[in-house]
């Protein structure tokens, strides 16, 4: 008889259910739900750093998109039964964190707040924490320089303590009524286990790790005295964040009657405790110490792992370093790009070109595919969104140098692939420079799955093969393999991944004579790169993007 | 009676005639024929570089162009009789130039060279002689530096010597059996007046002086010494060029009975000497001393003058400073841009941004005029083609920096708009670091004309208002008014420019709130400018568009 799981990924605009088999990591069901509420399932605001979700879409996306797979199953698996289902695991974006008072349940859940915002999930891209950012990474580089050192220097406005700040100041109220925060890849688990409330509810590793600076190494969670400079009732707030934070393998607890009802689950089944999908994607790619995951979308994460008893220094540059995030008993390292398919939606979206009929992506691929290497004269720098990592700064913009009267379409199309894969050179040659050795490279997500070109720029440019995971769904498929463990299915992760993951037979193996050419090339936008991203550089390019974005403000308010 | 006189201008693909009141520069009839030969008048070749005219092409279009506007004069004004026509004035393309036989007849008449392209004229943007260029250069830089000192420090593959040279060394049969060659600006005035053959033959200081290093300070043109180090038989040339080298108020002649008899016009009409499009386009556009006229095409020129009994510093990176090109008794002093249109038509044109609806340069403009100075973001350089003037570096390509995921087709549409008025703002205070004054702009050609948004960004970013001539036919009105002169219809340049050039009411005035964000935008201007553009710069960014060009150039082979 099989043993299936099932994966729950939460993505920015609907979720979507994955049962597993989890003998061979075969997709045997799927379904997809868009929340409901805003637009997209983001609710939007004047202010154009506002984005937040209602958690109530989170609850009954895990409803409707189980009940479907196991109706799916039942139709299409032979002898297929609910009762096979051995786990539950769960992805989701983040840092999207929301208040919940002292049962553990949503304040949007609460009339008073109905109609207030700031009641709502703060969701991932939400920046309106913009400004408290600024003061706990001006804090933290004063008072506790060992928390930036693991998140890349600078601390996040999309992240957990930039937006209870920003809460505390501007939404008194709702902070006042909240007893706790908690993150979106906790909620689920506890909501789905009935261990929201206080004392039974745990955190994963992955969320407070990155996003909170959650570290075992200084007694967890920043301390109350860090967390009182910047706010006495934040210091107020730190004995109320959960002392149970867990890593993957460890269950959130099991399904509720309640939950059975609802999806034709047995109750009971363990619910592994949850991580961001990024995090689980590299788990369903089949990371490992020396392989790199790429999940390549509209903007990129990019994640290693290293054994947690070797020596590992502190990377500059990096999104984050911690414990257990990924895969227990290893460091998580993760690194990230912007934007890489939006600033290629960017040129085909906002630019348009190609006249009355317009290019699509995939014809503007394939005129570019039909150029060589530095055929062009046309050097990008990948910035549009700024750039996480190796800089760390938001404040970077798009450059575009080369062009003549007669540059085509299809020539930029090509320059902005490979400014994206300059970019991920450079975060690759960061890892190495610091320790942490990739040999092998897998990537996944849309980009991997659909542009050929793209995997052979990389490739190219890199110099090493891109290999390209066999699921489309890997958060989904890592969610399912964490609880694959969780439930005593696999013993170990490396088990589960061995079982579950694996690789498309097709590899882009690096072409000798274009990666000549894009090591030149290369050599070209790393000057440009240290010339207008680096503040140490001899001359004062430095400033040139800084003071267009001043001068826009300024002019725009 | 009213007194007549008739521009022939000579362009790159038609000539047009302009028959004019020497009264009050009323244009009275216009008549434009395309060339036959080649593509759209230009004959080309695999080489890219190449780009020839057929001479019968200016000598037919001369006689359809004269027939019609005088048939049209006598249909449309009046009491008008061919008797009426008192001068003859021709501007022309250049450097032009054309090998000749010992008659002054172009060789391409000779039917051994039918087919030989080297016997054609070479037109202006004819590059064929770029290594030679290059070895004039270097030359003159060694043993005349004060031949380069005049025309911006480096000699172009545009120029007279740089394609007679390649010439003999590429078509030495075609060399050997030319007497001498003439520019187009002089063939023309010789052959409707008769004087083509040695002894007869008058070239215009304004083709010998901007192009072919003359200069009545050492003795006219390149001495024998100079000219030999590069080629003896080149050496040898010298002493077959005219030494009748004369302004615009001289005549080259008057015309012939075969010439009467061809157009209808009486015989002994005055032909005044020819010069270019561009300095009689000033003219046209009402130029003196303290005027900047700019000619605002594909490409720009900008002329002004300076008495030439006051002192005058060699003006690093002007296309040339040549005493009586424009008017006789002032330096003409000449700079220009190497693409100002011709960027807007890249964008158009190749990029064609827009969708299904591609965007006309009318609704980019529209666009472009709601947004505000400094509002996107963006600032470009309008290098698409290399720099003339300041820089004069064709070895410079395009940047554009500030995108995000957001920018839209108007912005960068604006912004290369912008980057050609920095251009031109560099342009200004060049020559106002060196002692030459600028108390007015007059614009004239097709922007001038079509663009109101240009000409509002142009007085926003320099501060100065902006003017545009009256005449749309400026080049074509000027060589109406130097024929005026030539026959002493008007006694000089000042009365008959009073008489028959004049403004368009609307003046563009600056916006004081736009400036004032334009001139930090400017200083963002010249910080790339002079990083990409000078070696002398600190960091090394001057070497990135001159490796892309050698990659791209390697690449392609």
């Amino acid at each position: 008889m099989s043993q299936y799981t099932i994966g729950l990924d939460y993505g920015t605009n609907s979720v979507r259910a994955l049962l597993v088999d989890a003998a061979d990591g075969r997709e045997a069901a799927a379904a997809i739900w868009g929340y409901e509420h805003g637009h997209q399932g983001v609710v939007l605001g004047r202010d154009p750093n506002l984005a937040r979700q209602h958690p109530g879409d989170y609850l009954k996306g895990a409803e409707i998109t189980i009940r479907e797979v196991l109706a799916q199953a039942k139709k299409t698996v032979p002898g297929f039964s609910p009762d096979d289902v051995k786990g539950i695991g769960v992805d989701t974006t983040g840092s999207t964190p929301m208040p919940v008072d002292a049962d553990g349940l949503p304040l949007a859940f609460d009339e008073r707040f109905a109609d207030n915002p700031a009641a709502l999930a703060w969701l991932w891209k939400d920046h309106t924490g913009y400004a408290e950012a600024g003061e706990i990474t001006a804090l933290a580089r004063k008072m506790r320089p060992q928390y930036l050192a693991k998140c890349g220097g600078v601390y996040s406005s999309e992240w957990f303590f930039s937006k209870i700040l920003h809460c505390l100041r501007t939404a008194p109220d709702v902070f006042a009524a909240a007893y706790t925060w908690v993150e979106l890849a906790d909620f689920v688990p506890g909501a789905l286990s009935g261990t929201l409330a206080p004392g039974k509810f745990t955190a994963g590793i992955c969320a407070a790790g990155h996003k909170a600076m959650y570290n075992a190494a200084w007694g967890g969670y920043p301390d109350e005295e860090f967390l009182s400079a910047l706010d006495p009732k934040l210091g107020g707030l730190r004995e109320r964040l959960t002392k149970r934070v867990r890593s993957i393998d460890s269950r959130a607890g099991t399904l509720t009657e309640e939950w059975a009802a609802k999806t034709g689950l047995p109750a009971g089944v363990p619910v592994a405790v949850g991580a961001f999908d990024a995090h689980l994607g590299a788990i369903g790619a089949g990371i490992g110490p020396g392989t790199l995951v790429k999940i390549m979308g509209t903007s990129t994460c990019d994640i290693t792992v290293k054994g947690n008893t070797e020596a590992l220094a502190d990377v500059p540059g990096l999104c984050g370093i911690v414990d257990g995030s990924v895969l227990p008993g290893f460091f998580g390292l993760e690194a990230g790009q912007s934007a890489v398919g939006d600033i290629f939606n960017w040129f085909v979206d906002y630019i348009r070109p190609g006249g009355k009929e317009p290019l699509s992506h995939e014809q503007l691929q394939r005129e570019a595919a039909a150029l060589k290497a530095g055929e062009s004269g046309l050097v990008a720098l990948d910035w549009n969104n700024g750039n996480r990592t190796i800089l760390v700064d938001q404040r970077l913009t798009g450059l575009l140098v080369g062009q003549t009267l007669y540059t085509t379409p299809a020539e930029i199309y090509r320059a902005l692939i490979e400014a994206t894969a300059y970019g991920a050179l450079a975060i690759i040659n960061r890892f190495e420079e610091y320790g942490v050795e990739i040999a092998e490279i897998v990537n996944c997500g849309g980009i991997a799955e659909k542009s050929p070109l793209t995997m052979q720029i990389y490739a190219d440019v890199t110099g090493r093969p891109m290999k390209v995971s066999r699921s489309a769904q890997t958060p989904a498929l890592g969610a399912a393999i964490a609880a694959a463990v969780a439930a005593g299915v696999h013993k170990n992760f490396a088990a589960a991944q061995k079982a579950m993951t694996g690789l498309k037979a097709q590899v882009y193996a690096p072409d000798a004579e274009a990666h000549a050419v894009y090591r030149n090339l290369y050599e070209i936008y790393r000057t440009l790169h240290d010339a207008f991203g680096t503040p140490s550089w001899q001359g004062n390019l430095y400033d040139v993007m800084k003071r267009l974005i001043d001068i826009r403000a300024r002019v725009r308010t």
